[in-house]
């Protein structure tokens, strides 16, 4: 009667979902300020003041049928361009605003990017630990996906991808800084990986795209932890960004997939983005924010808070003897279960109100995720309940 | 190395695109005003004051982080209830915001449903003429699209529906006012098309769903035309809802699917569209404009220059001998071709500097639609040049 894969997709809740449910009502019988919820991935900081003044400008000062009009399919001309110009003063990676296609945020970015791309029997690889949604929207696109190990410092397993690969897969995802472990691939990694592509690619005669999911791009907080430009390093590469993290705007759905002009007929792959994008629903992205995207490129919300906050939770959990991957970006720490059973050692964790994430739901055994995007003072209160934890643990 | 069908759909430039691109070169050569483009479906009035002012007051009221926040999937839970109420309010449908899914427009309302929709073997109907891109969003289902006639009054062929039907039609879909005919299916055609839907649904034991597209439902303007609320003409009915035109609003992309809590297994309907929604990459329809849509649900911009252009044009028109079908609702009107070849036809009125889209790519031969969202002094100006068109056919 109706497509039984959605309905399952629809109504099994994840377990995001399901711990959010579990802290409201929590919440309700000991009080939120007693409550310790570091599982939602949402940004706790404003958006930049900037963002607010551009939307009453533009809603003051352009005629209604403009500004809420319809925009060309892969967004305001001027729009591409302004992001475009920005993109190669920033990275120094040549864009020209029709390498861009606007989209609604990073979840769109991707299942158009997976569709334009896909060909019966396809398949693309993603290391663990990674967003479970990506396996949803490579599986819209009819695609295949491989998941491959990490070593223990999240950086992926290069044994494995060269095992891995073969002629059907399309492409490789990454995601740096990452989601759920707030690891970022340095030079180093990106030049290792991009080198086994490269010679892949030629050996089989045929693209492997790099897809790089970069929503969490601004979300660094060292100086000498730099997130390499993927356009400058692999030709065949296409990235998808979202404004989501960096201005605080999730909910606006607004982003962007940028085609590497130097990638193999980059134009009709450009092209297959703009038919993806028409087959899936997607008209144009929304008017209003796609300029004051524009407006704000390059622009963050203030990121100080999560800085400090990464600081205060690593330091707080080391010194209570848990193993943590030090994250250099995003807002997630990724720590090690005190047992092997990741399930088990969150159960233990909900006794004392502290509500974490299993990483088993990323493709990571035995690890959790600790979301940082909060109120400071949540962390502050959190870390001698973590510390009784680690108590029972005997760390 | 990338899909070949979405590279086609998003490199082959519709007809209407076209013919922009005609009229922007031709009003360089002959100047703008010499250049009569009745060719785009875009809003020509601003969208009521109170979309501004709703948007400047929530910019100024709300906290960044709750506005531009995520929403739940299906969207904001007292949005939905909001438009839920006003709904039965205004059509005595008795829903609730659990029936409601808010999503990125029409566009995205109808990929969703046809994607929760559809089992392997699939078939839906849609009768001429159609908006093209439904053609689209079938096929990203993996489902088929049977086009079926009108009659000359643009109201379905029953005898060619009864025909169809078979175990496989997954759904009717049915777009009134009509893009691009104008025309509106009263209570007479809604009650005997639902008659055969539920006779057929009964015969195979399984329901045959009707799904509404009603970005234009509240562009009507006679008294005596009404547009049936589907909700209370069949339960197996999915109602597919757009701000883009009541509001003025294409480019924001917001609008709803409304899933009648009477159709068979409605919960589990709904589920798939959520599901489906996930699938394709809407993670939340935009935040902010969900709120300015619950706050201007059910008003409209001034849709009097619509009605007085209707009346102009139409009348304009029969006066010069040609036939048209009268426009109860949208902003179309639909021209016979003054001879069998439309695309000729066309043609001709370009020497005029009218420029017409051919009807054909609605799959309606002989006709073209002429789209009257536009200054009304545009149409008196274009009115005896639509004279010396109908002197050239002899009419």
């Amino acid at each position: 009667m109706f497509n039984e894969k959605m309905y399952r997709l629809g109504s099994k809740r994840s377990t995001i979902r399901e711990i959010f449910e579990y802290a409201k009502k929590r919440s309700a019988e000991i009080g939120a300020e007693n409550v310790f919820d570091f599982s939602i991935g949402n940004p706790s900081v404003p958006a930049p003041a900037i963002v607010n003044q551009t939307i009453e400008r533009l809603v003051k000062e352009t005629p209604s049928v403009a500004l809420h009009g319809y925009t060309s399919a892969q967004g305001d001309k001027s729009v591409r361009d302004k992001i475009a110009k920005n993109y190669t003063r920033r990275f120094g990676a040549a864009l020209s605003g029709d390498d861009i296609y606007m989209t609604v945020g990073a979840a769109a970015s991707l299942t158009i990017t997976f569709k334009a791309l896909t060909c019966e029997g396809d398949e693309f690889i993603v290391f663990a630990p990674y967003f479970p949604e990506y396996a949803v929207f490579v599986a819209n696109a009819g695609a295949k996906l491989t998941v491959l190990p990490s070593d223990e410092n999240m950086q992926p397993d290069f044994t494995a991808l060269e095992r891995a690969l073969n002629p059907r897969v399309k492409g490789v995802l990454i995601n740096s800084p990452n989601n759920p472990s707030g690891a970022v691939y340095g030079e180093e990694t990106v030049c290792r990986l991009t080198d086994i592509l490269r010679q892949k690619s030629k050996e089989y005669g045929a693209p492997i795209y790099l897809i790089s999911d970069e929503p969490y791009r601004e979300l660094v907080y060292d100086e000498n932890t730099k997130v390499p430009c993927i356009m400058n390093c692999y030709d065949d590469s296409i990235v998808c960004y979202s404004y989501s993290k960096s201005l605080s705007l999730p909910g606006e759905r607004i982003g962007y997939i940028a085609v590497n002009p130097k990638a193999t007929d980059s134009k009709a792959v450009y092209a297959a983005v703009c038919g993806a994008g028409r087959s899936l629903g997607f008209v144009c992205a929304p008017a209003l924010f796609q300029r004051v995207a524009a407006e704000c490129d390059g622009m963050t919300a203030d990121l100080s808070v999560y800085k400090r906050n990464r600081g205060l939770l690593y330091k707080g959990l080391t010194d209570c003897g848990f193993t943590c991957v030090y994250p250099d970006g995003a807002f997630y720490l990724f720590l090690k279960a005190a047992e092997e059973d990741a399930a088990a050692f969150c159960e233990k964790a909900k006794k004392y109100e502290l509500l974490l994430v299993n990483g088993e739901d990323f493709g990571a055994k035995g690890w959790v995720r600790v979301a940082y995007c909060v109120q400071t003072e949540r962390i502050e209160k959190a870390l001698p309940l973590f510390k009784k934890l680690a108590e029972e643990y005997g760390l």
